[in-house]
């Protein structure tokens, strides 16, 4: 009897269940500095545990299962990370390459991507298994991977100076579109939220290769040229990053390299129609969900403050003191309330969206990326 | 010892553990006709369960909690049953009224309101208990509730003419805001994806009353007149619903009533700017997520078929025979497969968006409204 009870002790060890069980409300934060990432809960506002192991995390980007349960982290040294928001652990991990930049998931979920600068390629992944399902070499970095419709990866070869579409739709083996000569460089890339429009910038010219996907028979084609015109070039210490272009309106906002201005863009003729000035030089630039404002954090020195961008009168409404190393910031499902990552006070700290004031704030160190379960359901996220 | 086994049995059975532990790719159908919902997985494409007990769902609307674990259901009877997907039972279930029509939860997820005809009126419960937090009287029926952010519902009365905002972020007792003379007959209203703009329609006149919710203070103007205008008034059977308007690309899309067209506006002047005709009259207009294509269905006798419509071209792109009763449909959460109701076949079709070709069908009885937990994230949804 005994042994029995002991055998009914086991099983339900084994079976054990877990507290959380539903992940509409969970999203990750990375600790850049010690390979781990925090699981938070934004109506608790808590951190509900925190996963170590997951390698170089001092460039990570993160997407997420159909299902919200898991968390795939791709990080600097080529490792792709697995991560259970349920059961809070690692569900699976591969180092699939040497150096890479970051990844996507596929419209229906069942494939992961991830871009490589060392060997130079794409690899995609089963979402379950983690096993390849596809090697991509491309023999030149491969920058700005992004998901679209249809299972489609899109991505640029930053040496090469191309832009490559890969579509799964088939099956495993992808059907392959290549555009040759669209300018010097690519050095990221974006997808607006419809899934129609893949912008890549340009790092060795003055402008931007757009392709659009409702008509990828057009070919890539330049815009925005003279972004930046008639500027005296700055020093460039890292690439920029081209993730922070919010389209709200028929306008785009993009970052001015450079300089303290947010630039705003016609997506219609993809021509500059206006400029915000800001206090500093922008780095990401953020639309509440409800799109009436743009928050805007800022490069070193000024990166312990938040402008936002009023969009009906495109001026600064308000100026906030967020805190030391302001690196990124991430709204609530339905935007009631942002989280900012302060590096260098090593802390979150969550603010309400209508009163601007601070509500609370959580120890987590060193933070970088803040990455909600929402993301699931958005394309290029 | 055998008394302790079975206590730890006892302990194991009440602690059972739950095999769903992610609730992304979750949803209900409503079972109109037996007062059940089909809870349903859209990634296995299953149904997970049945849950009884309802009460008359003859005209069902639902709401999810922020973490998606739970499904707010409001019933015809003023039934508000709260169902929890993750154990698959009923959490909780007030009949608050004697008959209602609709609901609504606020951003921040604290809230959920339900507009009542009899007796007219408002009342709004706290999410995890479902206890009263406040009764706001009319004395008129009450449509066209939704939510809008800052913690505020807006609502419509159809007796008074009259249009009332409740804020609650200062606390349980709501600053009201009421519009007076907006029209005769407001009959269902709707928000915009943004929030910004609540827009009712008039059954007693020849047009729309729009509140812009980023200036309140401007009051409701009169938008859309004539809209119909020019035709013989046709007999209307039923109050018309208006929550299929779908704003694309600064265009909004509303079924042309009585008639066979779908009536294209200018959000920016809310003026009508074409019209596309189609087989029979629209009753719901969705887009796809990725708005390239809006699907329609139609009213008796034409409810077997849906048509697509081509954004670009502003055309019928396809034409599909789906099913006898197609009451409703809803696009997975990125859009690569949408789900349609068929009532008279009971049974509920999966199609696959790209191939427009059926993938499986699931066998419900009686199926009407479909409703997956992103919508947990969307306003006035």
């Amino acid at each position: 009897m005994k042994t029995l009870l002991l055998a009914v002790l086991a099983a339900l060890s084994l079976s054990a269940c877990v507290s959380v069980t539903a992940t509409g409300d969970l999203g990750v934060v990375i600790e850049r500095a010690d390979g781990k990432v925090a699981v938070v809960n934004t109506t608790e506002r808590t951190v509900l545990a925190e996963i170590d192991g997951l390698g170089d995390l001092s460039h990570a980007s993160v997407v997420f299962s159909r299902d919200q349960r898991f968390a795939f982290v791709f990080g600097r040294d080529g490792g792709l990370t697995k991560v259970d928001l349920v059961t809070q652990r690692i569900a699976g991990r591969v180092l699939q390459s040497g150096n890479s930049i970051g990844g996507a998931i596929s419209q229906d979920g069942r494939l992961v991507a991830v871009s490589n600068y060392e060997p130079g390629g794409v690899r995609v992944f089963d979402a379950d298994s983690l096993e390849m399902v596809a090697d991509i070499p491309t023999g030149s970095k491969v920058v700005g991977l992004v998901d679209a419709p249809g299972r489609r990866f899109v991505f640029s070869l930053f040496d090469a100076g191309e832009i490559w579409m890969a579509d799964f739709s088939q099956g495993p083996s992808p059907r392959m579109t290549r555009y040759a000569n669209v300018g010097k460089q690519p050095y990221d890339a974006l997808i607006t939220d419809d899934g129609r429009t893949y912008i890549a910038g340009l790092f060795g010219e003055d402008g931007f290769a757009l392709l659009d996907l409702w008509h990828p028979e057009r070919g890539v084609r330049r815009v925005l040229d003279g972004y930046g015109r008639g500027e005296q070039p700055l020093p460039v210490y890292k690439m920029p990053h081209l993730e922070w272009l919010t389209v709200s309106g028929g306008l785009a906002y993009l970052p001015a390299i450079g300089r303290h201005e947010v630039l705003v863009m016609d997506t219609a003729t993809w021509r500059q129609v206006g400029a915000v000035p800001v206090l500093g030089q922008p780095v990401f630039i953020v639309a509440q969900p409800d799109k009436r404002r743009l928050w805007v954090n800022f490069a070193f020195p000024d990166n312990d403050k938040v402008q936002l961008i009023d969009v009906e009168s495109r001026s600064v409404a308000a100026t906030l003191t967020t805190g030391k190393g302001t690196l990124h910031l991430e709204f609530t499902p339905r935007g009631e309330e942002v989280w900012l990552s302060l590096r260098d006070e090593d802390a979150v700290s969550v603010w309400d969206v209508a009163t601007l004031t601070p509500i609370t704030r959580l120890n987590i160190a060193k933070p970088s990326g803040i990455f909600f379960t929402p993301r699931a359901y958005k394309t290029g996220m």
